[in-house]
């Protein structure tokens, strides 16, 4: 292991192997520090919906934009990363049906379809899609260019990637303490001590040890999400169902994916009864039929969820040397990319877009709306 | 592999291992022949209860001082089955609680309480055993005597001591076709032709194959059962709760097992999503705090069911040289022991009582009333 | 269930898979009887490589171009499965690299030399292709067609596709007897007789079964191969490496399959210590880097080997209504749609090439020489 | 959660949960913070054995007593544990047999066969006891009382058992930083700041992050130790064999295990190519029958070695609110229950044997020589 860096990145989880790639991309020395095995907490945890619109209930002005950058990055990405890589991360077409089973349903997808690229379809057509559809169906907002993708697969082609082009990951190693002396920031680690020009704090819901080290008082909140799998049969869904924050998203691999709870201030890391339940039922609610299929496995993760539900993406209000890219609460599969180009753009100060410098900034007042 | 011996057993679940063991110990050559690993279908599936009591809720003649005889054995082969292979098959003392949650429960279980080693426990009673207990309680029958253990465990066991005492135990090795050619039966297997004087079906629900081959036309139907696991948590289970055919059995390594479904002539193997909604509405139902706790694993098994529901075990109609011992239906791991002792008492021509004769016997017209 | 079919498959591995889908696609009312889980035996434990070329050691008329059809059949299948299913097969190119390692390897493969799509590499040439090869590398044959699949994903894509054309897929169920009754063939399963005109017989190690009701006396001898896989590490294995039957092959999701063994009438599943033994020998001696990878996974197959290490495909000698396609060795993945194929034109009394009939036909006197 | 404890003890290993138990039978109300699970580090991969005289091969006056008292221990815990929790954690008896090999072995354990509950087994001897040990034995030394236990059982039956006894067992839960105020530790949490009147140290490999918040500078170094097991066929294995630090045991469920490597200053947490190949080597060298066992499972654990490969046991040296019970190395298992005692009688102000004190304190100037 080298003991210096420009950049060290703490946390391998998805955010903190984009910014490793965007950055090795621009030749930039950089190292990613991850505890555990790369990608192996929220990242994996997440179903992999690129839902720019799906995800976007409120005002659409900063964080859609920046949102729709990060989706069609992916287009990209996909061929660029395997090239690289050799890891193919299961971009998978198909876009999802936000399914409207009662009238307030309804009202609550206003917004969403006023959005020239969201459709509406009536029932039948709906059903012309996905026969299996719940019978109690009024309709749905179809959003085609909200695709999805495998996170883990993500993660690990954007570390290998990274490290092709001279990044340095450093699995099973902490980084304990970060100080800054004469300009360097000395990094206490399991493997020793290292020194970085620039720090970038991208650890999820483990964030708030540094916010504290680092002279600031953020919180981080768990809001546990609990998924399980079964194997598709019979039919096949081709389309992500999505109901009331729930999903039913299908894989390249034949697996339907059905997601998730939503347990604040939760930290354990299995999947309780209760959330099954709660899964079960809301499938069924979406896709009747999927009450023959046969479990294939359960998990859950932690999302880091800051005090509006938007990210801290920026530089610490008093020293540029250290960075935030954490708090992506549901999002962070969505906006990995446009975080690790943000992040590279700010170290290699290219221009950033000042809305979203704005928007992201840790000291930001006023909570985004969105 | 030898190609001839004294008896070949057909499938290796717990029924097989225990005749095989019995046998062995007699100093009969004996082969166990199963199709997968020993242990893995049926026998794996079950919760271990020895329930020779609460599975009993009719007619006590016959059945039950079988069962009775077959769960004491467990407690001396506890010891004779480690100190020959070294295997701990997690002998677990407590007893059951059949709770009471209803008048009608009470009316269920009047047969049982008449039993001498069964007790009439108030829900105060009950609440000192169990405290977690669900609040509906009226009270349960407590059976002391209804042990349990970890049915692989007894399995792998059962095939050890036998291999060890001189027995072939044959696994990924299937018995396609059994003739009879001058008094010898000639058995084709995956790995060739072997000869014995004596064949033992002992395949569970797949056993209708040989009872066709072998002039016979009964019927074998899969009763699948379905479970799920969780990790106790807080307070400990300390007795097995049993309410209408559902249970939750505590093991010996902190788990506790939620079972099981009952699906006639279900084939597959893997576990529904409408299987585990029931586990857990009925768990619930006993035990309101395992809600919060977490999913371990989940399983399924078939159950052989015969006509009545009761096994087959004994020779065939028309030749001594063949002999059933299977179709146990929910009680295999409880009836293992006194199945093997009773198959190698017939093969050995050693006295076996005249009702248990009857009763098990394939040809038997009328069902046993248990 | 239906109780008549047009067609029934007996085994759900790739080659009864494919073929269930080309029937189906010809509109044929066909059934594929599955004693466990499709694809769960030999074909998911295959590394997938699609070797038209480095499969082949001698003559090449024949088997040949079978296997190249079959090959190129992959590149359009690829799509039009994943348009039907949804399932992605992983379809990944690189070709292969034939080690050499001595001047006696350089001797084997004069003949694959001699074949247009096949070139000779200098050692500096495969260092620029995979830089952490061998250091006592001499050269390597480079074959670029011989791309690779994930062979359950291949198996699970031809099975839904079949079944969303109209195909049953019935797994859980043995197939136990097949007789003929005027004209029809009656099958017993363990869900009950089913009736069809047509039978194929595509069991692959466990055909035997079937040859002996079938009238046959021909064997099907297992070879195990056994394999592990590691989590590929740093550098980025493009090509599949192969060297005296042993190979490692890069998969989409970055994991290096290492395999195989040839254990000749081991019956048993499970992977053993010498196995493993030789498989890191053999890996160290392609890639020496892998010795620091990490163990992911271990598993093994039974490879069903006929008397001359070819397939039977076609008709039985006595009756067009029974078929055999099993028997394919090293090469059910490579041949699996070739294979579906020429069943499918065989049924459907289309026009199949001469030589192909003749080469794999059950009956053979002549080994086929390849 | 609550926010005060009299004693937090930073992680739940064994060691930290012995100590939970010990101080909660002491009715302190102790609370156990862990980062992931309780026992899924090193405490799950270590294979159990209670050496006290096998790791003792030097000096014996103060180790020795002290391995012993703890090994003792487990006979009371055995029973005590299982009846406040119900986890069985696998007790087995049978000793250690260290095999000699070479006359250099011999010497090696000159010291160990002074003790008088070692005896010297000649060949034939040791042939008796296990079968298939290697042909080229020169005889053993036999330990009796060298009996092992399942790590994770043990870990876990401590957990519970505090729990019942009152103690606060807090999984999923990081302590960040450790300050003292006013006499009263204050600990960031991932769940919020707590208080505590002590502090227990007890994180294995990773308590140097606490050694430099509390001002000291003592280094903990990871030893990585992998294992495999088998399932043990054929004979039984009774005994655990032990040569050159690696050794075969056997477990209540039949599986025998093989350890360990030992790679200093590997951080990494799985199992590579090369340590596998040590191992199997090393096995087949005891037993050579292991080499046609089957591969059960594979995985690694960090040992925590101090600068003289002995525990800090013991207060801070400036501060006896803190107190350290780490550095356990080879024999966190073995160590355990003395431990637990240890630290709560120095919290409890009871009287504590001198030369431990001495021994184990960690600011210890020359290393214990064992």
């Amino acid at each position: 292991m080298k003991n210096s860096y420009a950049v060290v990145v703490i946390g391998g989880g998805i955010i903190g192997c984009s910014i490793a790639y965007y950055l090795a991309k621009g030749n930039i020395d950089v190292a990613v520090f991850e505890e555990n095995q790369v990608g192996t907490k929220a990242t994996s945890a997440a179903a992999g919906m690129l839902g720019a619109h799906s995800e976007c209930e409120g005002d659409v002005d900063v964080f859609f934009p920046f949102a729709r950058k990060s989706q069609f990055a992916y287009e990209k990405l996909k061929d660029e990363l395997y090239e690289l890589s050799g890891i193919d991360f299961g971009y998978r077409k198909g876009g999802i049906l936000k399914l409207v089973l009662s009238e307030q349903d309804k009202q609550g997808l206003k917004a969403i379809l006023a959005q020239p690229t969201v459709s509406w379809l009536a029932t039948e057509e709906v059903k012309k899609l996905e026969r299996d559809v719940s019978p109690h169906l009024l309709g749905a907002a179809y959003i085609e260019d909200d695709v999805n993708v495998l996170p883990i697969g993500v993660c690990q082609a954007f570390a290998k990637s990274a490290q092709i082009l001279g990044a340095s990951i450093l699995e099973s190693t902490k980084v304990l303490t970060v100080e800054k002396q004469n300009n360097i920031f000395l990094l206490q680690t399991t493997r020793g001590v290292v020194e970085a020009k620039h720090v970038v704090v991208a650890s999820g819901v483990w964030s708030s040890t540094f916010f504290r080290q680092l002279g600031l008082d953020h919180q981080m909140t768990p809001v546990k999400g609990e998924c399980i799998s079964v194997m598709g049969e019979k039919a096949v869904l081709k389309h992500t169902l999505f109901h009331d924050k729930y999903y039913v998203v299908p894989r390249n691999n034949g697996q339907l994916v059905i997601g998730a709870t939503m347990k604040e201030n939760d930290w354990t890391d299995k999947v309780s009864l209760n959330g099954i339940e709660t899964l079960i039922a809301k499938a069924k609610m979406m896709l009747p039929t999927i009450a023959d299929m046969k479990l294939d496995s359960a998990w859950s993760g932690l999302r880091p969820q800051t005090f509006d539900q938007n990210p801290f993406i920026g530089y610490h209000p008093e020293d540029e040397g250290i960075l935030f890219a954490t708090g992506h609460y549901r999002n962070g599969i969505l906006l990995a990319p446009a975080t690790g180009q943000m992040i590279t753009d700010l170290i290699l100060k290219r221009e950033v877009k000042k809305e979203w410098v704005e928007a992201f900034r840790i000291d930001r007042r006023k909570p985004l709306t969105v």
